[in-house]
């Protein structure tokens, strides 16, 4: 097989790929607002495609973390871990899902949080300043991130509310229903340590 | 004094009255982004003025909860009852925060919180519709907006946060540090019914 050929070969399926991604983001974006195809080419030039190993550290407390993700493939797991060594999961997050260390994106500030991969991970990512840009130049863009927040708001106070009203049965129970693929993907380790109850509590409310 | 002299001072000083109301949000605007004086007066023409009094509800489960708020004066206590009856707090919010059924005034679905005055209070209410047409119409608050939404969900994750891996003594003096003059104005039982601890064990810490 010819260079030239092999090449064509190559640029294609890596074009093919491209498409794919870029798609989920644009089916992603639409479901909130309509883009053009020239107004989507637009947004996502200030995306950049970002892979991760399995256990690959993507923030680590302490540095700066000036993007925010939006996840393509993969699972990663966002924690605090405390001056005891303990380890607090405050977000898993899977395909269509965003994440960041929020106070360090806004901020600038160093990250409190880490996040790492618990799948082999691609992202794509949009720095701060990135982001600033692109909403100031692209009204629907401003819309479509005004509503992912408003939505994040909601799962964050749904969240509050579980954790002060629920046992650990009801949060388990919820998060079951409302993330049913999630489940499958993650060890029941990691589920407790969402959910705040013992990896012994869980096991007695799965059987 | 003539009736004619009456109605004037009457009408001016109802104009400073509101005029300060206005300010009060417009100074709060002008944090994050700033408006020309017809920008707001557009802007303030989306908000309707409203009045409480102490124990009075604002948003009942059940009902439609269509308008958020932004506290001009007072306090509110934004909370879910569960099927046994007990009442779990999901925010404190006073002079300067906004409040709503963010499930409920987002998707029209009714109401599942509770929000009644611990004061007597003021608020600037915006319906979702005029919400959403006032963004449209106007970048500036499009990006207010979001920006408010951003430093939300920031509270709201340290909130999850500090539910998971605080102890009770650890998120009471977060607490007390973050609002030293909500702590004044709020009985202890409702302080410790917040931060998810009996009153017993709010005491010991207060010692």
């Amino acid at each position: 097989m010819s260079q030239v050929y092999k090449s064509s070969i190559n640029s294609t399926f890596v074009h093919c790929i491209r498409n794919m991604e870029t798609n989920f983001l644009r089916a992603h974006i639409d479901q909130i607002v309509c883009l053009t195809d020239e107004e989507f080419q637009y947004a996502e030039s200030f995306f950049t495609k970002r892979k991760y190993k399995k256990h690959q550290y993507i923030i680590q407390a302490g540095d700066v973390a000036s993007c925010e993700h939006f996840v393509l493939k993969g699972i990663v797991k966002s924690s605090y871990t405390d001056h005891e060594g303990k380890e607090y999961i405050l977000q898993l997050a899977m395909e269509e899902w965003w994440f960041s260390d929020p106070n360090a994106f806004n901020t600038g500030m160093p990250a409190t949080l880490n996040v790492d991969c618990i799948e082999d991970t691609e992202t794509l990512s949009i720095s701060f300043e990135n982001k600033e840009k692109l909403c100031a130049s692209s009204r629907k863009m401003e819309y479509f991130f005004r509503k992912k927040y408003t939505t994040g708001n909601m799962a964050l106070q749904k969240r509050v509310l579980a954790l002060l009203s629920n046992n650990a049965g009801e949060r388990y129970k919820q998060w079951r229903n409302q993330y049913p693929s999630l489940q499958k993907r993650i060890s029941k380790t990691l589920i407790a340590s969402y959910l705040g109850v013992t990896r012994e509590t869980l096991s007695r409310l799965s059987l």
